[in-house]
């Protein structure tokens, strides 16, 4: 959501996911790809993430099909199988039916042998991380998954765009208690957030971004075009910006050099569709009871996250909220009053169906 | 170092490490097990962490042995071995034996299956969290080093301590290259900063600490006494505070929650020294030629840091660095010049020989 309120047009969760399904299918994705992608968009604009869902269906997706930049039916091709790993070469197709292959891969041997780690090299965008580390939830187990993305953000210090957000999600189930879900950029903020304060004419915080001299700048039209975002931390060294760095030339390493996949200098493109394929992730999965008792284990997780939300707030906040809840609190209401989708999306998704031959997405308005 | 100019009363290498086995052995530790102490702090001094070196040697380790607070020589207690996991109750213990003899069974079971990792409960402070990390990379393993620690830290929107420091360390090797080294806490700053703060009479700046009404302050002393540390990305959400809480919270789980040892409330006890066995830490190591050609992923990962380092630097910079580099740099410097060691911890170290009956540490003064 961004801090925005949310959009009094709504649909159907089931509506959305056929659509999606409708949509993809129409450009010559398989009806199963279609499915797995349609579960992370749903689940991302469910969980209040919009700028992860719907909204990217054509631009990212059904158009870079379209344009020959992203393949419909792409050539899966297992590079390495073993007892506690597995690696896949995603063959530049859409990236969450590879990554959903993946993760599936990971849980199964952690089951069998208590941990292990996937990777996935020529792939394309993913949606929300957190989806691929919550199936793991499913199965009582935790769950990992990192990718890198187009370069975006500066190192410490630096002017160059070197990683992307590379974001961080990590799942681990409590439970009776809802789950543990830490789903992070490693930047301070995302690209939208630069977007939303250009739409709003507000102008950016300090430890957001830099303009092209790799200075701060609170101007958001420079940063989005000429300027870059920061680390987690800010600039330079003194709030820890070197620690965000850290953790995204982690995740670039993880999924980019691991997987055996594009990193560096190679990966730097602008965000301008015309390059397929240079994407990598990286998953994991973790049997508890292979550690700790799961029973034992589930009462003190749901112990430890009862400790911070039952802590102190400051004045002003009604409490202090553990990893995945404001998501969670999302998807309780979406369910019950329906996905708010952008007017400006809405838009881009009617002329899209036109385009594609299928049925527009059906639509209603709450008060 | 902390930004200070380091002390020129210094000390060789060698005659560290000797000082503090023999400064153990006094209190009753093994000669092994004090080995495995001064291999760590020594590490640490040479890395320029003096706030984690042998400036803790007297009231970290010898004076809570003599108190009776930590168990000189301690029933170590296998809790768990399968083919990827090991598990230990340290028994109240130094924190490095344990450590080390976790991360060395981690590493033996990763070079047999892939990956592996190692929890220990009921230990104590571990030194340095990159030592255990880097003992990966002897072997061409990719290493993890987690560990809980004193509640110093309150999470977003809260006022009271919920985690520690908590840092995560991870080490990549890099062939011929120098490997990555990630090693940071999750608050943005750690408790040494106030004080090095207080002793100068500056301020503290802002996402650094807040009082006990948990608003931000810059007092360093209220900080110190009555308030916390912020996570990193400082307070509340605007620059990401909730993620360096929820990466906190991670160590927190994986280290307490999923060791079987202490956290949440348990925990929250005053760095008094009175409580011994409350720390928990959780390690990995993972084989890259499980993934991946051990040879082809060196040449990229040399490759992957040249991009950072090789990236164009902002005005008033020389370079971009990885993570690693300052401290590597530090280690070549004092094993030419000599360990600096501060005047007052040289004053510490003084009366404690004295009072054990041993040979004070060799010192000599640098230009």
């Amino acid at each position: 959501m961004i801090g925005e309120e949310p959009s009094k047009i709504r649909t159907h969760e089931a509506a959305e996911h056929a659509f999606i399904v409708a949509s993809l299918t129409a450009v010559g994705v398989t009806e199963s790809d279609a499915r797995d992608v349609a579960d992370v968009l749903v689940a991302a604009d469910l969980r209040g993430v919009e700028s992860h869902g719907i909204a990217r269906l054509d631009t990212y997706y059904v158009r870079r099909i379209e344009a020959g930049v992203v393949v419909a039916r792409p050539e899966y091709v297992v590079l390495g199988d073993r007892p506690t790993q597995f690696a896949l070469d995603a063959g530049n197709g859409l990236g969450h039916p590879a990554s959903k292959r993946a993760m599936r891969a990971a849980i199964a041997k952690a089951k069998e042998h208590g941990l292990a780690f996937a990777t996935v090299r020529r792939s394309n965008h993913y949606g929300i991380a957190a989806y691929y580390a919550m199936m793991a939830l499913d199965e009582g187990l935790i769950g990992l998954s990192l990718t890198n993305s187009t370069h975006l953000a500066v190192p410490t210090y630096g002017r160059d765009k070197t990683t992307g957000t590379n974001p961080i999600a990590l799942a681990i189930p409590a439970g009776d208690h809802p789950p543990f879900v830490l789903d992070m950029a490693t930047t301070t903020v995302t690209f939208g957030r630069l977007e939303v304060s250009e739409r709003k004419g507000k102008p950016l915080a300090p430890g957001w971004a830099v303009g092209p001299d790799g200075a701060q700048t609170l101007d958001p039209t420079l940063a989005k075009t000429r300027g870059a975002l920061l680390p987690l931390g800010g600039i330079g060294t003194e709030n820890g910006g070197h620690k965000g760095y850290g953790l995204g030339a982690l995740v670039e390493i993880l999924c980019g050099v691991l997987s055996g996949g594009l990193f560096g200098r190679d990966l730097n493109t602008p965000e301008d569709g015309l390059h397929g394929g240079q994407t990598g992730h990286f998953f994991g999965a973790f049997r508890i009871d292979a550690m700790r008792d799961a029973e034992a284990f589930a009462q003190d997780m749901a112990r430890e996250l009862s400790t911070f939300e039952q802590s102190a707030p400051v004045p002003g906040s009604e409490r202090v909220q553990t990893a995945g809840e404001p998501e969670r609190e999302f998807t309780t209401r979406f369910r019950r009053e329906g996905v708010p989708i952008d007017p400006k999306v809405w838009e881009v998704l009617d002329a899209m169906a036109q385009r594609l031959g299928i049925a527009p997405l059906e639509r209603f308005t709450v008060a």
